[in-house]
């Protein structure tokens, strides 16, 4: 086994790639939440400008890409592949959404564990030498989700408690080189270096705990997130105090419920260090947003409009942040399957 | 820019990573097609003995893997990811198809062109000191892929000539440490070595020909496929005299005939070498199968049982293989936007 592999499925990189820009444009309902100010930019057109929910959700990525080579002080062309994705059917806002950017594009499904895998595979072809500088994105909107997934918006359905609320919004991190070559190449020198660096990785597997509603997606993915918590724990040879910050994508107030009930039936506190992104992203009680936020790009613009700027100003020195995706799909839901979860883990360190 | 990197877009590895096990499992007219004896398995029934086509196209995958796993000699315990993706939206197929297998999994979503995607990805996984062994697969099905993008199987709807037939069938391989280390570890030895090595990749960009007709994806595929191969060579020096076979994925005869006209009008003249799998695996005249076969299926199934073989046998020492996708969604596609393209090339060579 090479040396950067840890146990099952983890990785410490030798020489971690370091985050050199993050951007998050995000939607109006999210520019109105507790985290309002963090976002870099908040659109009071749903739409965008454009004539549909998906070319909206498109325009989430294209508007985050641009920020984020903004911020950083590269060119275009210094970003060699885009890792990008979203939660609709065959990708087409990522498809859309990175046409007009021009770049090698892998295209990525993890529901809203997206930008965790999508690190995680930028994180490993930046570190492996195959590209200095790379884009990860992932999106979500509010109504393309809506019309995806669940009623049409006009049809006014009632939300149960256990109902998250789709995010509208991006997030866009460049990945670079985190040795000296990508001092020399420049990255280091804007806005005072580098954000944060990747440590390492621990990617999920898919646990499917038999869960069949749809209106609680948190109870389908907190099995999977405490599934690659514990590999991590495990393969790593830590536990949670070895982390300053313990953060999920969008559990929602029900799965961190089972989540932290869960990880202490395991010998696990981590109740002092927990934060759900999904659930940092609304206000419970004046938004009517019940169990929290989630898609993709709730723990996408989280993590760079709140996340990695508490990690770049010092008040955490080291994160596990992990997106936490549900498998759900109309045409797999309507055939009486389950909705299976996958979360993976992306541990964060201070430069 | 690392010393892996070559050009915009490629990557010549170092130590390239070996192909140690290749596995088909394709429908009953694909076994009755042209390549049918050179598949590894042959389903005679559709459903696979599930209740539904998306099942049975997760059967595919898991049949596929099991293959795989067994004819490289490998323990499960070995294969560190699953790198898999399909057609259907929120890639249902490979979410069910590799729960069973417990592997920690990268989804992957690049329409007809994931098992290029895949395959890069998972190679550069591999030469980047990752993972020792991984698995990379992508499915297709005849009736979950018309369901989700075409008619009710049972409407009967007539297919104009420029038509393709999605194929049923997975394609999987496991790919391995090129270096003494997988010598050591035994993947070299059984069935008297590897079938390839993995000498770089291409990764294509999203390219859009403004095509609008879902009936004639070659057209919609043809000018990315055009787009990679140029930048195959430019990244590299080459021309097409490099290879012995450049392989598309599932261009039909209308896409095969647009590539190879734009081919010549750049000055390249491929005519002798080019094969595309989709036209391959079906009998035009006798199996009304039209323009031919697509589908993630299609180049996967291909690769693994005709053109892997053809490497290993010295007939083709080094091979472009280059799965083509079409990235068409009924949402997009219904709200009036163009079907973009996008191509993956990997370059195999013999041992």
């Amino acid at each position: 086994m090479g040396e950067k592999q840890k146990g099952r499925a983890s990785i410490l990189f030798k020489e971690p790639p370091v985050i050199t820009a993050a951007a998050s444009v995000v939607g109006k309902k999210e520019g109105e939440g507790p985290l309002g100010t963090c976002f870099d930019q908040v659109e009071m057109d749903s739409m965008l400008g454009k004539k549909t929910w998906e070319e909206a959700e498109s325009e989430l990525q294209t508007r985050a890409a641009r920020m984020a080579l903004k911020k950083s002080g590269l060119k275009k062309e210094d970003i060699r592949y885009y890792f990008g994705g979203d939660l609709l059917a065959q990708l087409i806002a990522t498809s859309f959404g990175a046409m007009n950017l021009e770049f090698p594009l892998f295209g990525i499904y993890g529901a809203c564990s997206t930008m965790g895998e999508a690190m995680g595979l930028g994180a490993m072809t930046v570190e492996g030498g195959f590209a200095d500088h790379v884009m990860v994105a992932a999106s979500s909107h509010f109504a393309s989700a809506e019309k995806q997934f669940r009623f049409p918006l006009e049809y006014g359905n009632q939300r149960p408690y256990s109902a998250t609320w789709t995010v509208t919004g991006c997030g866009n991190v460049i990945l670079s080189k985190g040795s000296a070559a990508g001092k020399e190449a420049g990255t280091w020198k804007k806005d005072g270096g580098p954000l944060a660096k990747i440590a390492g990785i621990t990617t999920g597997k898919i646990v499917d705990m038999n869960q069949k509603d749809s209106m609680n997606m948190g109870a389908a993915m907190a099995m999977a997130a405490l599934d690659t918590i514990l590999a991590n724990f495990r393969d790593l040879g830590v536990d949670g105090t070895w982390y300053d910050k313990i953060i999920t994508g969008d559990l929602g107030q029900v799965g961190k419920r089972l989540l932290l009930d869960y990880l202490l039936a395991a010998g696990h506190d981590i109740r002092e260090r927990y934060m759900d992104c999904g659930i940092e992203i609304f206000d419970e009680e004046t938004q009517d947003t019940h169990a929290g936020g989630s898609g993709c790009g709730c723990s996408a613009s989280v993590l760079c409009g709140y996340v990695l700027p508490n990690i770049k100003a010092g008040k955490w020195k080291r994160v596990l942040f992990l997106p936490t995706g549900a498998l759900l799909s109309t045409v797999s839901f309507n055939e009486g399957r389950s909705i299976p979860g996958i979360a993976h883990g992306v541990i964060l360190e201070g430069i």
